[in-house]
């Protein structure tokens, strides 16, 4: 058995916590590991490893490869030069697969980024999704609704198929009261968009609905786990949905017996995490006096509140977001208004992860700029130069090696290292701890950009 | 003419922009100046700037200082050792006038921290009580009730005295329904703290009334304008209201003509500042949608508000606040409990003044804590050493002249210079432009606690 993980969305609805570079996917949210390796985690228990394979744009690669790393093996990462919605991602996932070994296998695709609570009734429902999958349907696991959801698109089970039911049709987010007409109705289940499916099964239905995406994967190239972007830029932008679960007759559907919550808003995170006695969830650095019903979260500062109710109050280190807990996928609003402003605080966080580890800006001002470095064991950044400023380096522990054209300096915790503007430098860690450095920048351009790489 | 002007005051109405160590005359609040300098400056059309005395706790002379020099000249700053109300700093600033040359002029005594908008008319109340105060009248200013305010003291007019009239009693802070009374009555007047008297009439009273802090002033020093801590100690902690106040038949009223309001709470802030078509007073990178009759202050970050309405939310460096306008008195709680904490946010800023410019710690982390210096013209920091740690300078702009035992050496912008542990230094800044130094400091105990000086 295959599995695929679907690890490509932005990241409006959890912001500030989440950004474009860092995905809702990537975040721990008060757990110890992200949801993409609690995902991850929970598939183990029915798949190996090496057979799960994580799809994401390639901007997130390094990061993905990171988390997956810390879960104690390589994880299989295919990257999409550029975003085309889940049919392009699924479709060239398989063809991955296909081409790396696979037989026709069951596979089994999900988001990266949903919460699923009990792990035995998730374990029944894939029992009986393989038992479908093996006879040829495509299965979609559904969730009975406990509310009228707006939200969330919905699937009609029909006449019972084995374990599960054939799929009457998929219907779109509905208005309140269809939602409520669905949920009196009984036959209606929330698409939880996880699929499971014999390999061959799938590629057919591609080929016979959708050619524009099929007919393209045949000359695809996978070079350095990487999506060529020749063939996939020809492909249409098009959902898994409506390319195949809405056209095929091969649909069925399981429900899914556990807690399911796609965790897309602000409210969402609030109704999984335990409350205290005032119904708060609090999380950090965070003092209250009179507040009820209310998510606050601090993840570095103090957060002090007091005679409020029913609000969501989110710190991050360069932004800080407060809503009504009702109406909190308005956090888009925010987002979209500083992403109209070209605010980096929608892009990336303070703390960057870069291949060799990661930075943070810890300040910034007038023709100077700070950050903290960290270089993973045996890690390095190669050798390049900065036209516009000068940097300047305070080893804080472990141990660096800096290589000029003068040759290679060795600095402990405590040594000091100034690289002039114009001066080729390379900065390796060369031990098995991480080596954590404070850099000034002083110039002009203090940018990512005003970079020569050799 | 003299002015008193009382700039005691703690930090706990304005948190999380004021401290215990940055309380709220301080603040500029998004001014140019802040409510001392304005203080000051609204004083200057009458009292000459050599007449003018502040008197603060010790612990913020040097920041006092630093402000009124910013106003053009030399401030006259008198330092309690410790806290004893108004009543011993009053006695005291009046005996520190008379052993400093002033004859039996009239003195005005007022609060630093308050807000007073029409300066012609304030021009009129004082003129007026100048000439009740030369026919030996203490006169209290009263500000006419606009509303049943219950967190102020009122004073009730009696009958017609010159230009305003004899006040028959000083009352405590009322209920709502006495407020109400007081409201209709119309002989009811907010108590705004501001007197002016003869010296010797003053003095007098104070004689006649609290011998307890009178007979001390006599043997009273003044060294390097701070009062004697045994002389002061012996005084009781008493207000100017309760000693002298409410027990002379001395005490006259004249109107404040003027918009007055004591800025005593974030409501009032929100008061007096213009606002947006929303209703809401907005300062620094602040992005909204829906938000309704609101302040919402970014000292530094992004702060972003959705689906709100009638709160009060602060930015600053290290701590953010989050209330209900029209309960923003309860902020004192949050900073009560933070106290109970020890919790540093409620003591300092992150930029902390100094008499020889400021600093600002940027980060910290295992062993290493970052700071920003700014070394004011010709300033500089005297010799010292450090045992548990190492200091790293790089200089941003302007000069720095560093003096260890091995001698001295000059730094521009872009040096850098390593400090290790034991090693005498002095760091000095000979221009006249602001020199900036970004400090790393490595090592045990990073605290200003570990500091030799010679």
């Amino acid at each position: 058995m295959k599995a695929i993980i679907l690890a490509g969305g932005c990241g409006s609805r959890l912001w500030p916590l989440s950004r474009d570079m860092y995905p809702k996917q990537l975040l721990s949210i008060g757990e110890d590991s992200s949801l993409l390796q609690q995902t991850v985690l929970r598939l183990q228990k029915y798949i190996g490893f090496n057979d799960i394979l994580t799809v994401t744009n390639v901007q997130h690669t390094s990061e993905i490869k990171r988390q997956l790393d810390m879960l104690g093996e390589n994880g299989a990462v295919l990257g999409e030069p550029l975003g085309k919605n889940t049919g392009p991602a699924v479709a060239s996932a398989l063809e991955y697969l296909q081409r790396n070994g696979a037989n026709d296998e069951i596979v089994m695709i999900l988001p990266s980024d949903h919460l699923i609570k009990d792990a035995e009734m998730f374990n029944r429902s894939i029992a009986e999704a393989c038992e479908l999958a093996g006879n040829g349907h495509i299965v979609t696991f559904g969730i009975k609704p406990g509310y009228p959801e707006t939200g969330y698109g919905y699937v009609k089970s029909g006449e019972a198929l084995g374990p599960g039911f054939k799929v009457d049709k998929f219907v779109e987010k509905p208005d309140l009261a269809t939602a409520e007409k669905y949920l009196a109705d009984g036959s209606y289940y929330w698409n939880g968009g996880i699929f499971v499916s014999r390999i061959s099964v799938l590629l057919a239905e591609f080929e016979r609905f959708m050619p524009e995406i099929f007919n393209n994967l045949n000359d695809m190239k996978f070079d350095n786990g990487q999506i060529d972007y020749r063939s996939y830029e020809k492909m249409p932008s098009i959902s898994i949905d409506y390319a195949v679960m809405e056209k095929s007759d091969r649909i069925a559907l399981v429900p899914l017996y556990s807690d399911w919550n796609d965790l897309g808003s602000w409210q969402a995170i609030y109704e999984v995490k335990p409350k205290d006695a005032d119904g708060n969830v609090l999380s950090g650095r965070t003092v209250v006096h009179n507040v009820k019903n209310s998510l606050i979260y601090s993840q570095k500062e103090i957060v002090a509140v007091a005679d409020l109710e029913n609000i969501v109050l989110v710190e991050t280190e360069d932004a800080i977001m407060a809503c009504r807990m009702e109406n909190s996928q308005n956090v888009k609003k925010l987002y979209e208004k500083l992403k109209a402003e070209n605010s980096s605080a929608v892009m990336l966080h303070k703390t960057v992860a870069r291949p060799w580890g990661y930075y943070s800006v810890t300040d910034s001002g007038d023709g100077y700029l700070n950050r903290t470095l960290c270089v993973l064991p045996h890690k390095k950044l190669s050798m390049h130069l900065h036209r516009q400023r000068s940097e300047h380096w305070v080893v804080l522990s472990g141990e660096a090696v800096v290589v000029t054209d003068n040759g290679e300096v060795r600095l402990n915790a405590g040594d000091s290292y100034d690289v002039p503007a114009g001066v080729k430098h390379s900065l390796q860690n060369p031990q098995e701890t991480e080596l954590k450095i404070i850099e000034v920048r002083i110039g002009k351009d203090l940018t990512e950009a005003d970079i020569e790489r050799f």
